[in-house]
C-alpha cells in the first residue's frame, strides 16, 4: 500500500511510451536532487536490454560528482530489449531453464516497497527518490500485469515523461488518462522541447487546464561514436539543464515536485480538523468523536485495504510511512465485492459515462439498464419468479418501492378505503431493518434508539428463533413465546443440516413453528388490528438489527403459513400477503449464495437488491417484482401507475458497473480460492455443505469455545462474534472496546499480507456487544488468516 | 450525432499511435470490402504530410482492380508531416496568410456527417465505409481539439490499429482506454504480427478478456527503391492478406466487423420489445405505453442530444440513418448541466473510482467528500449560514434527512412526547413536492393522483400567489383566500421588479400577505392542530407540482412571519420554526442563480441540493445545516445523534464529479454565451435584471400573447408554457398532445444545429396542461433558437 514520508519525497516515473527519454530526464532529476539535497535515491525495479549501459549505470556515471549522496538500485535486470514479460521468458530460454522464474505481482510490489522503506530508514535528512518504470505505462511487467496496474498498490505520486515526437501529443494524453483511471496523482509532465513537432506547446496548455505543470527541456545531443567525447557532450548537456538561466529548467521542475510534496503533507495533516469542522457524519454522535485522532483519513484504497494517515507516535523511532494500510473490515459498510479501486469497475463507469452520461429513463431505454434488468430477472435473484425490474438509488428507496408495490396489491384486492390503507401494517420479525427513509422505518418496530420523530411503526413483529455456534455446537435458540412447553435450545447435528430447510420441514420444530404462527396470526386476524398488508423479511440474516442469523426453517414456515400454502395450490398470483425479501444486505453472494429463495425453497413476490449490486462503487438499487404484482398497477389510468421515481433512475453508470459486477462475480465463484473455501466446509469429502463461509470453519469452532464469546456465526463473507456482556444493545460499546487492539498494526513480523507487505490495522464496526467482520468476495486466505490470528490473540485469555 | 445505416457499415479507424500502419491496414480493409461487396467507401477527413503519396491515393492505387466500387475522399489536406493543428497553421504561413482558416469542430463534424449521409444515399446495396483518422487517437485535429473528442458526436463504431513495435502494448492499451472514456464501441483491434516484439500475442489475450477480437496480420514488405518493383511487391503483399489460407487474415477481420454490425442492428431492433418485457418504468402507466413505438431507445447521448433509434417510416424513400438526434428537452429529468457525456465529468468519476472506489464515511474522511462539503458551505449555497454538510443519495433522501433535522430541533425545544412528535406537521405551500419516499411525501398534501397507501400528509399547506407572463404583462395572481377584498390580479411593472424582494417588502401586497399569514397562523395555533414543526419551501419555483413560479415576496413574508422576524433580532439560532429550503430542483443555477437566499434576502436553517450537484451523471444529495441545527444533535449520547445513513454515503465518485461540476460551473457562468443571455434581459442597457433566462425575452413575450397560451414563465434554463385548457391537472395529456409535433424532426433545411447537422426532434415532458422545456447551462443559442422556432410553429394559429 501507499508509502509517504515527510523527509523522503518519492515519485514514480512513467513514460508515455518507450524511448521518450525517461532515463535521461530521470537522470536530470536525480542530478538536480543530488545537487540540492543530502540524498538522491534511484530505483529501477525492472531493466531490460539497454544497448549501451543499463539505466542505473547511466545514472551513476552522470551523477559521479555527488556519488556519496546518490544511491541507485535495480531489482530485476534482463538483457533482451523487449517488454519485461517477454524478457523474463527469453532469459529463461537462454539460460536453459524452460520455466522462467517470474515473481508474482505481490512479490514485485513488496520488493519495491521494502526497498523504499529501507531507503527511508537509512536517511534522516530531506531526500528525494525516483522509481523509474520500464517502457510505457501499460507495458507488461514481469508477470504480465501491466505496470500501471502493478504499481497501483504503492500509490506513488507520478511524473509522466511526455512524448516529444510525431504522435506524441496523443500518446502522452492517453497515458495520462490511463493514470487517471487508476486514480494516480500526476504532479508533473516532463518532455523534450522538440522544435519541429512542438508538442510541448500544445501539452503545456492542455495540462494547465487540468492543473498539471508541464516542464519542457532541451533534447539531448546526438550520440557520438567516441565514448569519451560522448561522455563529455552528455555531461555538458546535463549541466546545461541545471543552469539557472535555462528557461523552465530541471531545477524549476524539482522545485515544483517539492512543493507538491509539501502541499500533499499539509493537506493530509489538515484533513482531520477540516472534517470535524464541516462534515456531519451519518450514524455518528459527534459529541463522542471530536478529536482529530477520531478521524480516519483515507488517502486512497486498494484491494481490501484503505491507506490511512498515521502520524508518527514517537519522533525518536525510525521514520515510518505516514500512510499505513488498514484492512477494510466492514467491507465499507457492506458494499465491497472485489476490493477497492478495481479497474474493471472503473472502466465500466467510464464507458457508460462516456457513452450516455445519464439519460432519461421513463418511457425510454438504454443498453446498460436493459441488460441489467434482464440479467437480474432471467439469470439472477429474480430467476424463476420475477418479471420486472424497477430501479432506484439505494436499499432504502428500493424498499419504499417494494412497500408501495405490496401495499397497493393488498389494498386493491381487499378494496380498502384511504383510512385503512394508511394504517395497513407489516408482518415482520423483531430486529428488522430496511433503511432510513420514513417508509422503510415504518416497516420496522420502534425499539431502542433507532427511531425518529416521524417514525410510526405499522405492523406486528415476531420474535424469531436464531442460529448460532456456541461452544462448538450449532444451536437454534427458540424464544419462549414460540417454544411454549417445548425446548428453547436445540442443538443441531450440523450447520449444513440447520440450513437444509426442505428436510427440516418434517421436523418437530417445524410443527412447533407452524402451530405458533397459525395461532398468532389467527388471533391477530380476530383482533383485526393491525390489519396486515405485507410480509417483509430479511432472509437468513438481519444485518443492521444485530447480525441475527434467523432460523431459516422459521422464515420458510412463516411464508407457508401466510400464504396458506397447504390449502391452495402454488399459484402464479400472490396469496395471503405479498411477500417482500429485503436482500439488500444478504443478496448477491454476501452470505455465500446469490439469492436466498433456493435455500428457503420459496420465492418472494417482490425482492430488493443494492449494495453488492454495483460492486461497491456507486449507489443503485433494484426492486424485482412478479408479474402478479406488476399487473396490479396496469390499467389505462395514469393514477393506477406506480408514481415513484428519482431523477437518476437507472443511471447508465450504475447499471454498467452492475453489469460488470455480475459478470465478474461469475468468474470469482468459479475461482480456486472460492472452491477451496467451500471445500473446507464440506460435511464429508466431496459432500457440499448447504452453507459455507470464506472464514475458516475450524477457526469458527475454536472461537465459539472461548470464554469471552457467547455466540459465533459465519456465512459467506460475514463473521459475527457476540461477546458475553450484560449491557448489550445498540448503544453499548463493549465489542468496540474489546476489539480496539485491532486498529493498531502489529509489527512483529517481517512481511505482512497487505499489498506491499506493511503491517496493518483493521477497521471494524460493532453493533453493541457484537463485532462483525466482513470481507469482499475476493479477499485472500492470507488476509483472512491474518485477521483470524489477530482476533484469536485478542480473545485469548491473558 | 450518430449515424447508422443497415446497408452501409461505417467504421472509424483510430491508431494507437502514428506510424502503426493505419493506412496499410485500412487499405487492406477497403480491398477486402471491395472484393466482397458492391461498394467500399474510404474517407480521410484530414491528411497531413504523406511523404510518398497521400493516403487516399495509396488506397486508390492498390484497389485499382475494383475501381468502380471504391470511392475515396479527403476533406482537408496539408503537406507538412506534423500534427493537423500545426499543419493548418504552417500551411497558412506558407501561403502568406497570417491567420489560418480553421474549421470549427462543429463544421468539421458536420462535413464528415454530410459526406457519410451522401454515401449512404448514393448506394442502395450493402457496402462498407472506413473513416480513417490522422495520427494517434488524441492527436489534435484542425481546431486543436483532440480527435477522440472531435469525432465523439458521430459515435461511429471503432477499429483500433494496434502498435506492433516496442512499447506498443502500452500505447495500444492506453489508446483503448481513451476510447472507453468516450464510450466508443471498439469492435476490433488490428495490428502487425511483429515476430520480435510479439505484441499481438499479449494483446490478443488482453482484449479477449474484454470481448474484443484482435486480428494480427503480416507486416508489409520493405519499401523498394524502384517504384514499379515497389508497387508489385506491395500489391503482392495486399493479395497475400486476402488468401483464404492466411491465418487470421483480413477477410476474417472483415467478417467479424460485419457480424458486429449485424449484432448492433439486431440489438437495437430488439430493445423496445425487451424493454416492454422486463422494465418497470418510474411514473409511467404501462397500460398506456405498451407498443414498441412507445419506447424511446437511447443508443448514446452527446451534448444536449440523445441518439435515438428511428426506424425508417417509408421503405421507398432514400435511406436515412437509423439513429437520429433528439434534443433532450427535459435535461434528462432536470439533471443535465453541461450536456451528456462531458469528458471532464467522466474523468472525474474515473479518477475517484481509481483512487478510492467507495470508502467508509462515518468517522472517516476522504478528499473528494471533504472538498465538496467545504465548497458548498463556504463558497456555495451554504455561504453565510451553513456549518455542516450531510450527504445522502438523492433529493428524496436529502429531504428525509432535512425533515429529521428540523423535527428533532422543534421537538427538543418544545419537549414533545413521542405521540406529539409523530403527528408534528409541516407548514408548506400547495403544489409542493419533495420526493417519493414516505417521509418526503408526508411533507406534502394528499391531492390528486400523486399519493400512495402509506402517504399520510402531516401539516398545513397555503395556497401561494404566483408569477407569470400573460399577454406580455408580468402578473402576480393572488388567491382569493389571501386577497380577501383586495385585487387578485396584480400587473407588475417588470419581471425584474417582481423579483426585487427587498424593494417590494414595503409594497401594499406585502401588507396583504403579512396580514393574511399572521391571521392564518394564529388561528392554526389557536386550534392547536396540526401542531407545526417546520416550514418547508421550494423557493421560487415548485417544479413537479406544476412548474408554479411562486411570488417570491410571499415566501419571504412567510419566513419573516414564521420567524417573527420583526419581534426578535436576527439570531444565530433558528426561531419560530426551522426553515428548510428544498433547492433540489432550483439550486445550482437551474433557474439562473446559484441559490435563492440572496434573492429572498433570508437564509434557511437547512437546505437540500441534488440533481445539478453531480452535473447530471450519478446520484448524490447534500443536506446543509446551520450550526444551531447541528448542535441539537450534539451530546455524549449516541441516541441523540442523527441515526441516518446510506451505504454509499459520500461516495467518492459522486463527490469528485460534484467538485468537477462546481468548478466547471464557475467557467460557464463567466462565459460569453451566458453573459450575452443575461444582457438580453437587462432592464436598460447595463442595468442587470434581478432574474433572467437562457430563453429569449422577446420570444417569451411573443408566446405569452398567443391565443392558445394562458401563461408563460422562464427563469434560467427553465421555460414553462401553460395552455388554455379546461381539463387541467396531472392526469391531463393536453400539453402532451399539442406539442407532439416536436417529436418529429423537421426536414426542411440543409443543416441543423445538432452536432453533425442532422434534423432533430425534441423530447419533452408535460405536467397536465403545462409543457416545460429545460436546457443545460451550456445549451447554445443556436439550439435554443431552433427550439423557440419549433414551439412558435406549433402554437401559431393554423
Amino acid at each position: 500500500m501507499s508509502l509517504l514520508y515527510k523527509h523522503l519525497r518519492v515519485h514514480q516515473v512513467f513514460g508515455a511510451n518507450t524511448d521518450v527519454g525517461k532515463t535521461i530526464l530521470t537522470t536530470a532529476l536525480v542530478r538536480a536532487s543530488a545537487f540540492t539535497k543530502p540524498g538522491a535515491f534511484y530505483l529501477k525495479p525492472v531493466s531490460t536490454g539497454s544497448m549501451d549501459v543499463a539505466d542505473d549505470e547511466h545514472i551513476k556515471r552522470y551523477t559521479a560528482p555527488w556519488k556519496d549522496r546518490v544511491f541507485t538500485e535495480c531489482l530485476y535486470r534482463y538483457q533482451e530489449p523487449v517488454s519485461p514479460h517477454l524478457a523474463v521468458k527469453l532469459a529463461a530460454e537462454q539460460s536453459g531453464h524452460s520455466q522462467p522464474i517470474i515473481p508474482s505481482d505481490e512479490t514485485f510490489v513488496a520488493s519495491i516497497a521494502t526497498h523504499i522503506r529501507g531507503c527511508a530508514a537509512k536517511i534522516k535528512q530531506t531526500s528525494d527518490m525516483y522509481v523509474e518504470t520500464a517502457g510505457g505505462i501499460h507495458s507488461p511487467t514481469l508477470s504480465g500485469t501491466t505496470q500501471v496496474e502493478a504499481y497501483r498498490p504503492l500509490f506513488l505520486p507520478t511524473i509522466l515523461i511526455g512524448d516529444s515526437k510525431l504522435g506524441g501529443i496523443s500518446t502522452t494524453i492517453s497515458a495520462y488518462e490511463s493514470l487517471v483511471l487508476r486514480g494516480f496523482i500526476v504532479d508533473s509532465v516532463l518532455l523534450f522541447r522538440d522544435k519541429y513537432y512542438r508538442n510541448w506547446e500544445y501539452l503545456q496548455e492542455y495540462f494547465a487546464d487540468r492543473g498539471i505543470q508541464v516542464t519542457s527541456l532541451d533534447p539531448p545531443p546526438e550520440l557520438l561514436a567516441n565514448p569519451s567525447e560522448n561522455f563529455v557532450s552528455t555531461q555538458q548537456y546535463y549541466d546545461s539543464l541545471m543552469t539557472p538561466t535555462a528557461e523552465n529548467g530541471i531545477l524549476t521542475a524539482l522545485k515544483h515536485l517539492d512543493s507538491c510534496h509539501v502541499k500533499r503533507l499539509q493537506e493530509l495533516d489538515s484533513m482531520p480538523r477540516r472534517t470535524l469542522d464541516s462534515i456531519w457524519w451519518p450514524f455518528v454522535q459527534h459529541g463522542l468523536f471530536k478529536e482529530e485522532k477520531d478521524v480516519n483519513v483515507i488517502d486512497s484504497a486498494y484491494s481490501d485495504f484503505f491507506s490511512i494517515r498515521t502520524p508518527p507516535t514517537d519522533a525518536s523511532s525510525p521514520p515510518t510511512s505516514l500512510l499505513q494500510p488498514q484492512f477494510d473490515g466492514s467491507a465499507s459498510w457492506w458494499t465491497q465485492t472485489f476490493g477497492h479501486a478495481h479497474s474493471s469497475l472503473t472502466l465500466a463507469a467510464a464507458r457508460a459515462a462516456g457513452r450516455y452520461g445519464h439519460v432519461m429513463f421513463p418511457r425510454a431505454t438504454n443498453l446498460p439498464a436493459l441488460k441489467l434488468a434482464e440479467t437480474l430477472i432471467h439469470e439472477g435473484p429474480g430467476k424463476g419468479w420475477a418479471s420486472r425490474a424497477f430501479f432506484s438509488d439505494d436499499g432504502s428507496t428500493g424498499m419504499e418501492v417494494a412497500l408501495k408495490m405490496a401495499l397497493r396489491a393488498y389494498s386493491k384486492r381487499h378494496n380498502l378505503d384511504r383510512a385503512s390503507q394508511k394504517t395497513l401494517g407489516i408482518l415482520g420479525l423483531k430486529g428488522s431493518y430496511h433503511g432510513d427513509t420514513i417508509g422503510a422505518m415504518d416497516a420496522c418496530e420502534e425499539v431502542g434508539v433507532y427511531t425518529c420523530e416521524w417514525h410510526n411503526a405499522k405492523g406486528f413483529w415476531l420474535e424469531p428463533p436464531s442460529v448460532s455456534i456456541q461452544k462448538g455446537k450449532v444451536v437454534v435458540t427458540v424464544p419462549p413465546s414460540i417454544a411454549g412447553d417445548t425446548a428453547t435450545r436445540h442443538e443441531m447435528e450440523s450447520l449444513s443440516w440447520t440450513y437444509d430447510v426442505q428436510k427440516r420441514l418434517s421436523s418437530e420444530l417445524a410443527t412447533v413453528y407452524k402451530d405458533y404462527l397459525r395461532r398468532t396470526l389467527s388471533s391477530l386476524q380476530a383482533r383485526g388490528s393491525p390489519r396486515l398488508g405485507a410480509l417483509v423479511l430479511e432472509p437468513l440474516v438481519m444485518g443492521a438489527g444485530g447480525m441475527i442469523f434467523v432460523d431459516p426453517l422459521f422464515q420458510r414456515v412463516l411464508i407457508d403459513v401466510v400464504r396458506n400454502a397447504e390449502a391452495t395450490p402454488p399459484s402464479s398470483t400472490w396469496s395471503g400477503l405479498p411477500v417482500i425479501f429485503d436482500e439488500v444486505f444478504v443478496g448477491l453472494h454476501r452470505i455465500g449464495m446469490e439469492s436466498t429463495p433456493p435455500l428457503l425453497g420459496v420465492n418472494p413476490d417482490i425482492s430488493v437488491n443494492a449494495k453488492i449490486l454495483t460492486g461497491g462503487l456507486v449507489p443503485l438499487a433494484v426492486t424485482l417484482a412478479s408479474n402478479s404484482i406488476f399487473e396490479v398497477f396496469l390499467s389505462e389510468n395514469k393514477a393506477d401507475a406506480l408514481l415513484h421515481g428519482h431523477s437518476y433512475t437507472a443511471h447508465a453508470v450504475g447499471c454498467e458497473v452492475a453489469n460488470e459486477t455480475l459478470s465478474l462475480i461469475k468468474k470469482v465463484i468459479a475461482s480456486p480460492e472460492y472452491t477451496q473455501a467451500q471445500q473446507r466446509w464440506e460435511t464429508s469429502p466431496g459432500e457440499a455443505s448447504t452453507v459455507w463461509s470464506l472464514w475458516d470453519p475450524s477457526f469458527i469452532d475454536a472461537v465459539s469455545r472461548m470464554e469471552r464469546v457467547s455466540d459465533v456465526m459465519a456465512l459467506g463473507t460475514v463473521l459475527a462474534i457476540k461477546l458475553v456482556d450484560d449491557n448489550a444493545g445498540y448503544t453499548s460499546h463493549s465489542a468496540e472496546e474489546v476489539f480496539k487492539p485491532l486498529l493498531a498494526p502489529e509489527d512483529d513480523r517481517i512481511l505482512f499480507s497487505s499489498p506491499g507487505g506493511a503491517p496493518f490495522g483493521v477497521h471494524y464496526r460493532t453493533l453493541g456487544n457484537i463485532a462483525y467482520f466482513m470481507c469482499s468476495l475476493t479477499t485472500t486466505r492470507g488476509n483472512l488468516q491474518t485477521l483470524e490470528d489477530k482476533l484469536w490473540q485478542i480473545l485469548i485469555p491473558k
